[in-house]
């Protein structure tokens, strides 16, 4: 079904606000299998809205709406599209208890504008059910004409449209969607591409695309068939004529993050880790403390910003500090090495490098690190560079190489 | 002038891609005057794309497009746009130059489909360059109709628009905008409209309109006059009348994050400062670290996760760890008493608590936590809580909180 989102807010217009619901809901409405044609965009304007409502409909059979559903007099969707439906708006008795039991249980007083919230059209209306506010949203189809309107605050929106109109969508489509996110590190998007091109060339369904994040790689295999078990068997299928091709660079199936997939086996495997930085700032322990129950194995993290720290903290000695600068290979190799003395974690990962945004010299760049891990028998050094893209993109890189680096390890 | 954003491409109307252009030209030309009525999202379809350019001039003088100038088939905004203005494409030998010189200086391989990315409208056209990419931008203006069209690609739309198009707009507006953010911290946003409200009710210009961020509260005090000169005494005078009610809260004019006043305010005072952490794993020191140069001033960070490395590293007694758990007032404070002797940094501050997302315990909810402050002979332990919102934003507020008591005690 051709379908256009409709987001109604001047905040939207303003910049204030990211329209983060229309992408959430153009990925919803993708993965259902409906077509999703435009997104549109207006103010509290009457006018305006209604205009957009009759072009809309000239090549769509659904509209989503989301905002302008409140109780003040800058609300107005629930108006303007019941007019445009010929409907007339009635109290919902129901919905006003509903309405009237929350502000008794609430710290928020009556006021007679929140009244308006319980009016709906009067025919051709289902309501739909708002646990996280005040507005609930509503469904028209009249003359072929679909709209589904929803609240603004995205936790209201998400909330409604998974319990409720998700099951609606999946019971009006014609067909459906399956696909797989796989994710991939240390292969680049062209040399992917390469690799797949008997896969890509030619394919019509399943369909595979690559995307490039940053410092890594995924891959979408999507197909739309008759039936939700026609369209998987379709996508297993090639996952594993992919999986023959590039296996080794897999480390998702299922599109978790790196970090979520080395805090997992970390924790499968009971493996200990300890860290040391000082380049990324804390920035390793801070991703991998993102982790809920990472405290089972996750030992100790120190930031050794400076020459003393360094030297107090693990033992770097002086002297190598002088010899070859805090940024050098030798230096890592000596955090690391009296990061496993100090704490007797199963795994010690050391970086020091240049965060930028300005070079240290020629031969230290900035965006460039040592990165010094040491697991079981083996302690092993490893330089990251790939140019230098300011500070913040150096030091997220860093985090990312620190966690391959882990995940190559204990995989 | 009303104005329409267009944006052109697939990968939003699928939602892998969240729409920042929009958000982005709507603030700046919010900011510059200029009235934005509606956005728009098309795919690369050359009938829709037609049709809304004819839908958005019915109230608009401007439309601004993104998206749809490279060099693949799909990309037909030009070839749309011109169409519509009755202009012919013609091939520009300059342009022609500029793309054949950035082929000879990159790695990548001219191909022939690049061409047509030297070829714009015939007659009432300016090229916008794109340093960072191969697709230029242009815009026409006929018969009171103006359009500008932008890549795509967020780095190389900001730059032209910054450097091109802005100083366009600035030529074209009848008049200006000038605004101040004020940012303040320790007051909430409903207490600061109580005080305010004798300014804010019944002003029409400068406007003062309240906004709350995740922990914090902004004020931003908007004119809009004939000159710049006239707008930026409108809004000194009104800012001055607010700094007489609420001065005490207010950390920056001039629309800084607390880390940024944090840090600049450590490195002009040159005060030393280490952290020692434990439910913000390293947060705390990530974020301190984002602020370039702050090696200058900070020295360590300590990660002690579990109760081994509060011991070891901070000096922290098994008796008091047994007595009172880790996430105790008790502990903070041996914490921060145990890092100033350890490091001797003029500022030292610690934090333990509970991240989330479940409860330790109903006197130890997620979402609270202890720091511990010491500096100059000052030493204190504040409790911070403001309800359980899941993992990522109880740390998130922790780290507030600590720049919080941080620049309470330097400011």
């Amino acid at each position: 079904m051709k379908t256009a989102i409709l987001t109604v807010g001047t905040e939207i217009l303003f910049g204030q606000v990211v329209n983060t619901n229309a992408a959430y809901l153009s990925k919803s409405l993708q993965n259902l299998g409906y077509d999703v044609m435009y997104h549109y965009t207006v103010g509290d304007n009457p006018g305006r809205l209604k205009e957009l409502l009759d072009f809309a409909y000239h090549d769509c059979d659904l509209i989503i709406t989301t905002g302008g559903l409140g109780p003040t007099q800058d609300d107005l969707t629930k108006e303007i599209i019941s007019e445009y439906f010929g409907e007339k708006l009635v109290e919902y008795p129901d919905q006003l208890k509903i309405l009237t039991d929350h502000f008794k249980n609430s710290r928020y007083k009556w006021t007679e504008n929140n009244r308006k919230q319980a009016w709906f059209p009067e025919n051709n209306c289902t309501v739909l059910a708002n646990p996280h506010g005040t507005a609930p949203g509503f469904m028209i189809s009249k003359n072929g004409k679909n709209i589904i309107a929803m609240p603004g605050p995205p936790r209201e929106m998400t909330e409604m449209f998974e319990t409720h109109v998700k099951p609606i969508l999946e019971s009006k489509r014609d067909s459906v969607i399956y696909y797989k996110i796989i994710r991939t590190i240390n292969l680049g998007e062209s040399s992917m591409e390469t690799i797949l091109l008997p896969l890509i060339d030619g394919q019509t369904d399943p369909t595979i695309a690559t995307y490039a994040k940053e410092g890594e790689c995924s891959l979408r295999v999507t197909s739309k068939r008759p039936t939700y078990e026609e369209a998987k068997a379709a996508c297993d299928e090639m996952i594993g004529k992919v999986n023959d091709l590039i296996g080794e660079y897999i480390y998702s199936y299922e599109d978790e993050d790196l970090l979520d997939v080395v805090g997992r086996i970390l924790k499968e495997k009971n493996i200990t880790i300890s860290c040391a930085e000082s380049c990324t700032g804390g920035g390793f322990a801070k991703a991998l403390t993102d982790v809920p129950g990472i405290s089972q194995v996750f030992e100790r993290g120190l930031v050794t910003y400076n020459w003393k720290a360094k030297e107090e903290e693990l033992g770097v000695s002086r002297e190598t500090l002088e010899k070859y600068t805090a940024e050098s290979e030798e230096v890592a190799f000596e955090m690391v090495t009296g990061l496993k003395e100090k704490t007797g974690s199963d795994l010690c990962i050391a970086i020091t490098g240049v965060a930028g945004p300005e070079d240290m010299s020629p031969d230290k760049p900035a965006g460039m690190a040592y990165i010094g891990i040491s697991y079981k028998d083996d302690t092993r050094v490893v330089r990251v560079w790939r140019g230098n893209r300011g500070r913040f993109w150096n030091r997220n890189f860093f985090v990312l190489r620190m966690l391959n680096e882990v995940y190559q390890s204990i995989k």
